[in-house]
């Protein structure tokens, strides 16, 4: 039996707690961050905070093992005086949506391999996917998954404007962008990359910049000039 | 039973050959855009050439109706004297990847409804999903789809050089990527937008940018200020 409190009920807290909840081997609560004074004694202490409240909210905490879930954030920016650790899971979070940690990849670090394997091991119960990564790289992961999120979902976004200022139901790209996000599980996205740009379609491309508002054009265009780049390191 | 001849032998071409060739009340021929005389008379003759030899192709031909699958060429650039339509499936195919039409959006348009029965009859018989759009919503889908795909895999492209410049295995952005692509077919994308941009987290914006190359930041600038344009909009 390992023992679990998560400090913290935003949306990363409720779905860990929930989870956890549901493993056999695991005794979980959640407080408030702001209630810290009711905190357990637990084997581990993950800290589900906003990134900017981590260091403060781990300074108040005594218990044995400590760790938060920022893709962000230094492990040693825990404040803590026991043992330090990184538990992020790289998915992103719905108030409203069930999540099923069920092949998540987690980033985890820990100051030593026993604390490490711990962390493994909840992983495993979780039936997440074990990475290994450091600070440094999970900053940079961070970033890359700004861009596989935020920006992609941006792309939705104006894909839809698009579609609604001329009538056509969105849902007529579904399948679609389910197959372009389907073809970089077994292809490379830099030999994915198809359409005018790659191939430079100068009729195309020209032929869509007439028919888009500024601030599409801009866009279109800065996404052509890329691609046009990466294009050249194939 | 009804006829079918397939123009072209490129990607869409040979994948509709393929998936009518399985289909019981259908006969399909296919011949190559150079070989026209050898064109056998059919109900339907379906033009899958480049946009650009639509036009000529089209003039060689004297069967009674005939469509393309274009989704930037108007119905109206067919030359041929008979009946002309449109039959555009909306997908990505690949060379390599066998192709299932079923779900698959087709963008239908005849000049009469008589042949626009016809074409949904085909679609249905493919399992595909009928969509009735005239020739300038139709460009206007072909860009959006250049926006969800082109612009998106080269999202997961960049996301892809930032993991490989800090030894990250992309895997790792598998799931992510998975579930933002599920996300918009219950949410509206300008709903379901995350991240720091549409927050407006100018702190980790500013640790984002010192992280990036010129030209990461370049576009991590461009699309966050788009990001925060279209949260206007909400």
């Amino acid at each position: 039996m390992i023992s679990i409190a998560i400090v913290g009920t935003g949306n990363v807290g409720t779905h860990l707690f929930k989870a956890f909840y549901e493993v056999k081997d695991v005794e979980v609560s959640i407080i408030n961050s702001r209630k810290l004074d009711t905190l357990p004694k637990s084997d581990l202490t993950i800290i589900a905070v906003a990134d900017d409240a981590i260091a403060e909210v781990s300074s108040n905490i005594s218990n044995s093992f400590v760790v938060h879930t920022s893709g962000s954030v230094p492990m040693n920016a825990l404040q803590n005086l026991t043992s330090k650790g990184v538990f992020y899971p790289l998915q992103s979070f719905s108030k409203e949506k069930e999540v099923n940690f069920s092949g998540i990849p987690f980033c985890l670090e820990a100051e030593n391999s026993k604390d490490l394997s711990k962390l493994e091991r909840l992983v495993s119960l979780l039936g997440g996917k074990i990475y290994h990564i450091n600070s440094e790289q999970r900053k940079r992961i961070h970033i890359a998954a700004v861009f596989a999120n935020n920006f992609t979902n941006h792309m939705y976004a104006m894909a839809n404007d698009i579609c609604k200022e001329h009538d056509i139901p969105f849902d007529i790209l579904h399948p679609l962008i389910a197959e372009t996000s389907e073809k970089i599980k077994t292809m490379n996205p830099l030999e994915a990359q198809t359409g005018p740009a790659i191939r430079d379609d100068q009729k195309t491309i020209q032929n869509h910049l007439h028919l888009l508002n500024e601030s599409q054009k801009e866009m279109y265009l800065k996404l052509t000039a890329s691609i046009q780049h990466y294009g050249k390191k194939l």
